[in-house]
């Protein structure tokens, strides 16, 4: 950065240019978003144009959102033309429609209508993932000439590990490594080289199905088709990784009470990050009402033993966090595709048997300590105790099944995981302690 | 599953290994998982030696150190002569020492304290994710010459996509990728292609350092030196998105007072889960008992006003969730490198100005509900409302800033996420509940 900012301060902007010319792509993206708007501007235009069009989608679409309005429309539309077009795509989807009209109309009449048909796909869709620069083969050609035909047109094709052989209507026939294809003999035929019992997704699969695709069979690519099969575009890994950064993310956010966001921490607005919290405090916050509730029906009881109350937040705390160690354990086991709504009785009863081991290790814990160590009475410290024990089990019998309840209703498990389950355990807790303690202490 | 079974049943085998050739090496490796050990053998068997192998390194190290149990060590050392290498070094890592020794004893004395080497690279590091089975080209060489080594060399490589150009004392000078070979001119020069301002990492980095890497600048493969700039190993992109993955669970477990383990849900034995569960649940539980002594020493007050236990669940509940959903934008914001340690004031000022909007809200609407609706007088009302505010905003202060020290102090943010959080904000809960009631209600 300190280089940067050097000989911009000193307007040496020959050794700057060379500087540049020497760094990463995604770095000088990087830079760019932290430096004024003057300089990431006159950043970007000693850059050479190639390597321009690699830094901007590097940028992030809040940057380059950003940024575009810097330019001017011809240089922005320059920028546009040369990104590959799965870059394109998730670039023109930001902006607003005027401003992606401006930017097409020079655009030839069928690409526009590609980029169009492309912008309809839905958010978050395989076919709003992929790319149509990849290299398709025919059956009938031999290794040399698919060598030939790939060395001449693998120069803007967004891979060209992975090529696709497509018939006469474009319909999807085999997939073959280049690795296949250079190991190969040369005059051996594609058709017997390619496999045919490959792996391909619709346009209209979600990108979470598309990463477990990806995660599991450990694909560089992977081909996308339309209904009749053809072969539209291709995913490529590069930008799977990003997605499953974003499906985690958006999972950390659901099982923290938070509506998900794509959006940068830093970049957001307070408003903007006030809303995404507010609603789920609120749903809590009411429901933990409930709570205050029980306890108002056992008034009573509390005003003859107050010493009761003391314990409350430990048997609520040890409730809530009993439970999302279960939920989590479970959400995290099923999004890595390891758990299965099927699994439930299998889980259930794995939960139970932990849960008497922690429940039970915690209660002797808690009764030595309280009993001899802080000499409650017995009977208190009885009750305590074994609270303790039902809440663990009721924390990890509960804490384990909504999440896959809500999975098996086609519902997303992560909302199901800690904020929820703490709320619904901190009522059953207090139920049960008070049971327990009017039962033990004949109140 | 079924089409297997059924063939099995059938004693059908020709077209059980017809079906299986068929399939993906993944999909077969996930059946074997789930067939009785004598059927998984059986199909393991039926397979040709390649897709064995390549079967055997689609299994998780769990199930693949089990099944090594059901096959001869001839068999098993076969197979693992043919993994690749780094899928080598996963297996031989899990296995005991003597085991290791037999099956490497017929292994070429150099093969073998290479494998060695590997295997005393530290877990989780560069050096334990790389493979030695790479291209390497010289400077001098042409394109066509280039090509040539490639075709000749490339099949039992991990990758041929990207090569590396080292000098004869094995220092990596260039990286190039296939491409840029392909698209050249065949008389053409390695060393006018080759990229010389590449990006490489350390053998003992830690493989989060390596994730980031690929994650920033969409790398297909990431060459690994030694402290001499000697080129030992590469990494590739479908290792990368098992670690994101490892990671990410990683910091699910911390945020959810669990001890993060590899090992698969339903495959853990109760003990073994319940010892991940127990030690975070002691500390919490006894930390919360502070939360109980406050209470004590507020006994009196309580006596007088019961009324006020009833909302302690509601506060502390909001406070919980309050500061959580700060800690886990944070945790995963700084997971993202898009917030650092330097960027704590930005974050502290803005959690403020959250915090002042989340917390009035709720607090207003908490005060209509309970003194119009609810009929509670008007200075408890007030009193439950004030402290609200003073929750949220310490929440959310210290739900953000505690993660940034802990990253400041090289620990993990993520152990400083909800559970420690929760338990910590509802100590300060209750004391600034109690001040405010004292102040108010003048007790």
């Amino acid at each position: 950065m300190k280089e940067i900012l050097d000989r911009i301060e000193n307007k040496n902007f020959k050794s700057l240019q060379k500087y540049l010319i020497e760094q990463q792509p995604a770095d000088i993206a990087e830079y760019m978003k932290e430096l004024s708007d003057k300089n990431s501007l006159l950043v970007f235009r000693l850059l050479p144009k190639d390597l321009a069009t690699e830094v901007f989608s590097f940028m992030d679409v809040y940057y380059q959102t950003r940024f575009s309005e810097l330019i001017k429309i011809d240089e922005l539309r320059e920028i546009v033309d040369d990104l590959y077009f799965d870059d394109k795509i998730a670039f023109l989807e930001e902006l607003p429609a005027n401003l992606v009209k401006k930017i097409l109309q020079n655009t030839h009449e069928q690409e526009r209508r590609l980029i169009n048909q492309f912008l309809n796909y839905p958010e978050f869709s395989a076919g709003s993932l992929m790319t149509i620069e990849f290299v398709d083969l025919k059956k009938q050609m031999t290794v040399a000439t698919a060598i030939k035909h790939i060395r001449e047109t693998g120069y803007d094709k967004e891979t060209i590990y992975t090529c696709y052989v497509i018939d006469k209507f474009r319909k999807l026939e085999g997939v073959i490594s280049l690795r296949d294809i250079l190991v190969a003999d040369e005059d051996e035929k594609i058709s017997e080289l390619m496999e045919t019992e490959f792996i391909s997704i619709h346009t209209k699969e979600d990108q979470e199905e598309v990463a477990e695709i990806f995660k599991k069979y450990d694909f560089l690519a992977l081909p996308v088709v339309d209904s009749e099969n053809r072969l539209v575009g291709i995913i490529t890994v590069d930008d799977i990784v990003d997605v499953i950064e974003e499906e985690n993310t958006e999972d950390f956010h659901k099982m923290a009470a938070l509506q998900p966001t794509e959006e940068e921490y830093l970049d957001s607005s307070i408003l903007s990050l006030a809303r995404k919290r507010i609603p789920w405090l609120l749903i809590l916050m009411i429901s933990a009402t409930f709570t205050g509730a029980i306890m108002d029906g056992y008034e009573a009881l509390l005003q003859q033993i107050v010493a009761l109350m003391v314990f409350v937040p430990m048997l609520m705390g040890t409730g809530g966090n009993a439970g999302s160690q279960s939920s989590t354990l479970v959400v995290r086991g099923m999004a890595l595709g390891e758990i299965t709504p099927s699994d439930i009785f299998k889980v259930v009863w794995k939960e139970i048997r932990v849960s008497l081991i922690v429940g039970s290790t915690l209660a002797l814990l808690n009764f030595l300590r309280i009993y001899y160590i802080e000499k409650y009475p017995f009977n208190i410290s009885l009750t305590v105790s074994l609270t303790l024990i039902i809440t663990v089990i009721l924390a990890k019998v509960i804490g384990s099944t909504l999440p896959i309840g809500a999975k098996a209703l086609k519902m997303d498990p992560a909302v199901m995981a800690s904020p929820l389950i703490t709320t619904i355990l901190d009522a059953l807790v207090l139920i049960t302690y008070f049971t327990v303690a009017g039962s033990i202490l004949h109140l």
